[in-house]
């Protein structure tokens, strides 16, 4: 049989370098050349699949969006839905080393956004798919008879969307002012703020 | 008498020039070499202000920072303490060119603070004075008697900054999804909640 080589698994490893060059000394000198040593590749095999300092940060961002969405599919949630949309929540901010990775490289990868339109483009998808996770807690607690009648599921998922966005964005650039017990805090008394409108 | 030579207003044409290069070509690209070529200076002037371009993109980060600051403090507030507090939020999001400006710089310079101590202090700093801000514009929605018993101004402070950022984080990297008119109905809407249930 033919030797496979697998490529995905290797993309990854790149993706992982991307993000310790960065770490390490800023989103400008996440080169192919940089990536390449950081890696313990070769530049020409790294060219070999990147041929630009922006493919390989799109790349980066991409890999690192897959995997926090895994971790949270791969998730047993609890039964009670609070309880579930609370910990779905606390699994995507930055509250353990694989999510903080996560967040620290989209912080970086945000600069790039206002002038690449690759980037640009990465961005609206990836805030799609946190979009559409977030609408679906709120749609959980409404189907499980949490929220109040008129309850606007539209607007209070770009509230929510925005609030989670703020808090991650703070964890990660100002950690002294949003530690991780003030991130669950917020988290948890933002939703109970809309379930206690249900009750009165 | 001697010549005075307007240093500050010479290094705020500078500050304005920083963000022009990183608009047009990312933060990136923003040397003192650059900023020197797209303020018609020469080299050699900007470096008797600015040594490197840390130095430049923090200082360009505190010029946009004190600026916004000025346009809220020289604002006409509204005596209706709900639409007072209302105008300065809206004042502050990027929903005019000069806050727009203001946001693009704040957003491509956080991918420096995760790298750049002395960007992380101004950032810090940056992040109290709007703390301070919007905990006032609570204060004053509570001491008008328009805020439940109870109320925690604390953690509604910190929820609101949270909500804050990620408005302006989206209304600046997706604003085919955060447009102008949502970002003013999310924060609309949720200074609206925390009044009706004082009303309950």
């Amino acid at each position: 049989m033919p030797k496979v080589v697998d490529h995905e698994q290797r993309r990854r490893e790149l993706a992982r370098a991307v993000w310790q060059v960065i770490r390490e000394r800023g989103v400008e000198a996440a080169s192919v050349r940089a990536v390449a040593a950081r890696a313990g590749w070769s530049h020409g095999s790294v060219q070999y699949y990147f041929s630009t300092q922006a493919e390989l940060l799109n790349f980066a961002m991409r890999v690192i969006t897959d995997e926090a969405e895994q971790r949270v599919d791969r998730m047993r949630l609890p039964a009670d839905p609070i309880q579930a949309a609370l910990a779905v929540l606390e699994r995507l901010l930055p509250l353990d080393p694989d999510a903080r990775t996560a967040n620290e490289l989209w912080v970086a990868f945000l600069s790039r956004v206002l002038v690449d339109p690759a980037a640009r483009e990465l961005n609206t998808e990836g805030n799609e798919r946190l979009a559409r996770l977030l609408w679906d807690q709120l749609w959980q607690l409404d189907n499980a008879g949490l929220l109040p009648a008129g309850f606007d599921l539209e607007l209070e998922a770009d509230r929510l969307h925005a609030l989670f966005d703020g808090i991650a964005l703070q964890a990660v650039t100002d950690p002294a002012r949003m530690t991780p017990a003030l991130a669950r805090k917020v988290i948890g008394y933002h939703l109970d703020t809309l379930l206690r409108r249900g009750g009165t």
